[in-house]
């Protein structure tokens, strides 16, 4: 068939079929806010979890370091694992071995990591409901199972619920302070997942990435709740409790014993992509040590509960529901009138009106309404703005 | 079967399937090398390209560039496909759109990539044989055929093979100069491969890691001699021609039609995992507009054939065969006895008298001898004493 | 760490990661049931559609040809993809070109070459919930995205829901007869769901399994609904509407442009696997074409509606709902008491009081309560008692 | 882009990458030939193994066998893993337990189940070199590592290169006698290559498709060779040694202990494919009983002898040599010409001159010249007929 071969000689090269799995909404949705903004209209992005972009300073402590490290001579690949240093400095605040920790280029590639090396085919997964979306991709990258398990209407995990789904998981992600809601999850309740976890033999993937970021009272130490109890793997990184995310420095700590084969997969992962940047892990090092660090966190929060009770007044007035955030920047919101079928909709709306945000349903299925994310990251005058322009359309 | 389950309680977690095919063997050999050296060994490295290892210090304008940056306000995410000036800079020199480039983590991050969204289940991917082992495990992990091309003994292409092999090939993959085999492709040679690839419609991916560091006469110029006749993609990074594999900045540039649904695939996999360090790739457009780099690449390859001399040298008295390298810093080697029937034998007996090598079987099938490959990046006494150490167990 | 090495040598054998996603718990439940059986429980086996276990017996004429064909010399391989001759009485039938015809191990083997030929890694496959599991199974095998549509009460497709869920869907699986709900959907509702599918290029697999089995008014025509207006591939087999399963004889028939690759990939994976029972195929073909085939399968009708009457009669003085069926032979059943969380611990109780049934879950997600399966094959006095045995336990 | 989407709604659905490795050698050619054939070219056909093609009668016991099963009950789905007598007379035959066999649709079903249920992501199998290209296309299919080893000039098996390439093999494929090769394995050629696999804990998977069709003395017992030394897996089926290729009855038997995980993976893939036809099984069950076979076997036997020598006298006047043939009814042939560069180009010049080969590719990688396999099946005078008519073009 002749001219059907010339048709396709024409046509452009076609990518496989793996990337049919790959998305990253929070950033998708980029590429329409910029082609309005193209055309001249002025955009305020509540899309992205991005300190630096709204005025939060990284904690000068790295830049000064990568400084210092580039007059060194750390210019060479890294050891694939890591910084000898930084492993160290790691493993201290841990509570583990130094060999229990592994540097990776953002949380983001630990995440890539822990489902390629320990989340096998049709494996289930159990992820919350909503979730932050890279776990989402690459559950379905690395062909797992995701099964999901909802919050209550605190944001806390539904642990009747939860145990209906748990047998025969492989894992369970736990997101703490929990981005996209927002939620801070109490000791009590973590202790009664880290109990179902271990009678059901389910090791913990325990993002920490905002741990720091909580509003009220003293961060919870999952490392205590659930030592001796049930395996598990903390994962954290410089983006936002320094409020760095540029750096691309993050760390992986294996927890309890069963992970000594876990871990040779991740060195073999770590050789395979060769090593992460030297000089940044010099500087993870340095800051987290720091005596100042306690007093710039104090700042970043003092900024962020402002910011959050700003983002609380104007969302009040509107038809809008959620659980009041307690940590991190984020909230997870149901729209409360029926004038949007799908969540794209509004989105869409609220590009029209200058504002972008990321819809829900990028954080997992939600069957009961139209739900959205926002971050309250920006000054108060720029929050109050955003949510004055969507009162038209909501 | 109680009895069983209890065992299995007791065993460790198990990696998934996929990590079968993860390895790195260049890397992989370190942790052999490191249980010698805690006993007290000395140890030669000649495993791997890392030139500031051996007193090749990186090209400054990076260090002075990233402190400059860090003093500005590259602290946030960059955009995921990468910074705007640094993309408009490799565009220039690349001759292409700013569109077409993308920066990555290194080109290992590229090549993921390139497999990721180019090559699919069951699809042929032709590699040259020897071939830098990431080639090899990528296309493994992305479950592609690898078919591999032979070359002469001066290094150069078999283009009589690889004309037996091409067809439906996905693409073809050139590494020009060759790692491991040093080699550097004559105009000739590559465009009678190009004419071959349109022929038949395969796109090329041509890894440039190393197309500065030739020790004679100028690099060819690949866009001159595919544009217009074969879509191809080119990759490189500052690793090699700039001394600085700890910054793990690469890019990777679309040349031709066809490619626009292969560039939105990158674009999502950039998306995906957010950004590459922002203050690098502002240093890395410095570094590449920099009128300094002529005089400063001309110093690195008079160092580089000088230990290249030095290596030929030695390794001439020995019952070793291999093209003499006339590019890049590394040479694949083979062994000129019956000694050995695994290079693995070899490569321990060496590991015993205190030198690194990597096998020849991590670059690819090789039926007809046993080999392995070396870098000459050292000082030329450690070279001589590299291969006065092996002398005795040839 | 050899005691670890020990331990594992001592370990039986591990299957494939793969393994996690096969599963049929329509069989799956039987091994339970024979576990019951042995301990000398009276066993009524509700599970599975298989006719001629319940007295009905099938078209004679198949059996009469097998025999004669036995006599002649079909005994070699088969053509991979058919008898020409069954391929040519399939093709008048259905309307289509003897080339449009593929012979099959039952649709069974259909439904894999299906998935295997069609369905890509990560593409979007509509499915009726609840569905048959081979269904799910064969997605999850594949890889494919199962999305679910809904049925309103009287068990017909919700064309809204459908509506929201079709976009970008690789193609769309109708059962008509439903299995499990018993439902016909009328030609009004099929045409609006070819009128969806129409508007958003998604072709259809038309399971016409059970399409004689209905019990009033005469079968749609789905061929004329479709033909023209989206591509369709219809697949059917003797073991329901001759109810002879154990022939494992099906058919698939391509309908409108579009398929020629498929048809190439079916073609291959027939091959593959080298022919079906060339004896059955003959005898098939007969069936097909036999005039007695009418008066036999009012027969057949007679009986079902007897029984469906039986089991209508006996179910609706229990808290129990589902839709009337009116064709096939099952009913999908919701249980109106909150006694069971999960429908294992109903089907666990039922078979304690000596009926099998299969679990609601199988057949897919239904998160609003709990379901199990039933068919009303046998004759009506073990109906009866099957549902006075499980009254109790409601 | 508007025109690309039109373009694409134009062309044919695309089938999945998966269909890239799907390929069956020996039945693809016969569509190149078919074309000839309907230009009026008469056709010899040498590519299958298909003995009632060419006048073998399969043994009568089993027409007759099913012609009485079809008087009796045996229409519904079988029993998954086999028809309880069916699997008593196996297990009786093969000393092992019933719970030991299952029933397939041919060995082609038992070899796609122990792929899928044993051979995972990346795990390396041992396929002899050439191989029947099931195995291949298999391996591809689920993703293994076919890694080859090869035989000496007589058609043994070359146990010093098996012992090079057997470290970490999930499983070594035993074909005996050997397809295409036609040569039988001796016992003491059996005897180290199972010691060999024990001591690497490596099991084998033996089929013996043609154990019967040994043309001097007994055939080895390959159970008590290996019984309590290795794990293995034996497989045969009605199709070559009783000359009933068109049943569609195979066996497969599990014996040593470890198996127990991968016997209840079987039971899951048999569940999910329903059964295999019941009264073929009834027949199958009667046949390897009766005490006529000897009789028939003996028959056949002479036959094969006596084609087969036919087929080395003609063939010892050409440029071709093979290790005479021993066993089954294939010889796999190396052409002692430089004429052909290819084996394809070989392939059609004999379709050209009306004879019908596959090619050696299909069997595995040759690397050392151009070969085919051809059965000598046909009666005598056929043999010499297609041996003439490829005279001319060697």
């Amino acid at each position: 068939m002749t001219p059907l071969r010339i048709l396709k000689r024409q046509l452009p090269y076609r990518p496989t079929e793996r990337m049919n799995v790959v998305s990253y909404p929070i950033r998708d949705i980029v590429m329409e806010a910029k082609r309005e903004e193209a055309k001249g209209k002025k955009m305020i992005y509540l899309n992205i979890g991005d300190p630096p972009q709204y005025g939060f300073k990284p904690f000068t402590v790295i830049a000064d370091k990568v400084k210092s490290a580039l007059d060194e001579s750390y210019k060479g690949y890294a050891p694939s694992e890591g910084d000898e240093q930084f492993r160290k400095t790691v493993a201290k605040i841990e509570k583990c071995n130094p060999d229990d920790v592994f540097a990776v280029a953002g949380l983001t590639e630990g995440i890539d990591f822990f489902f390629h090396a320990f989340v096998g085919f049709g494996e289930k997964i159990l992820l919350p409901n909503p979730v932050y979306p890279l776990y989402l991709s690459k559950a379905k990258q690395f062909e797992g199972e995701s099964v999901f398990y909802r919050h209550d209407a605190n944001g806390q995990i539904d642990v009747m619920h939860l145990a209906k789904k748990i047998e025969g998981a492989k894992a369970i992600v736990i997101i703490n302070p929990n981005n996209p809601l927002g939620s801070v999850y109490s000791e009590k309740n973590l202790s009664e997942v880290v109990e179902l976890c271990a009678e059901n033999d389910v090791p913990i993937f325990y993002d920490g990435s905002y741990d720091q970021l909580i509003f009220e009272g003293k961060p919870v130490d999952f490392r205590k709740i659930a030592r001796g109890t049930v395996p598990f793997i903390y994962g954290s990184s410089l983006s936002k409790v320094f409020c760095y995310p540029g750096a691309r420095i993050g760390w992986v700590t294996f927890h309890g014993d069963k992970w000594q084969e876990v871990k040779n997969a991740f060195f073999l992962l770590c050789n395979q992509r060769l090593s992460v940047n030297w000089e940044y892990q010099k500087a993870a090092a340095a800051a987290l040590t720091d005596p100042s660090y306690p007093a710039y966190l104090a700042e970043i929060k003092k900024k962020l509960v402002e910011r959050r009770d700003t983002f609380v007044k104007m969302a009040r007035d509107l038809p809008l529901s959620f659980p009041v955030p307690s940590g991190a920047f984020y909230a997870f919101i149901k729209i409360e009138t029926k004038k949007w079928k799908k969540d794209i909709e509004f989105i869409r709306a609220a590009l029209q009106k200058g504002v972008v945000f990321v819809p829900g349903s990028g954080f997992g299925r939600q069957e009961d309404g139209v739900y959205f994310r926002t971050t309250f990251l920006p000054e108060p005058n720029v929050i109050e703005e955003a949510f004055t322009k969507i009162r038209r359309i909501l």
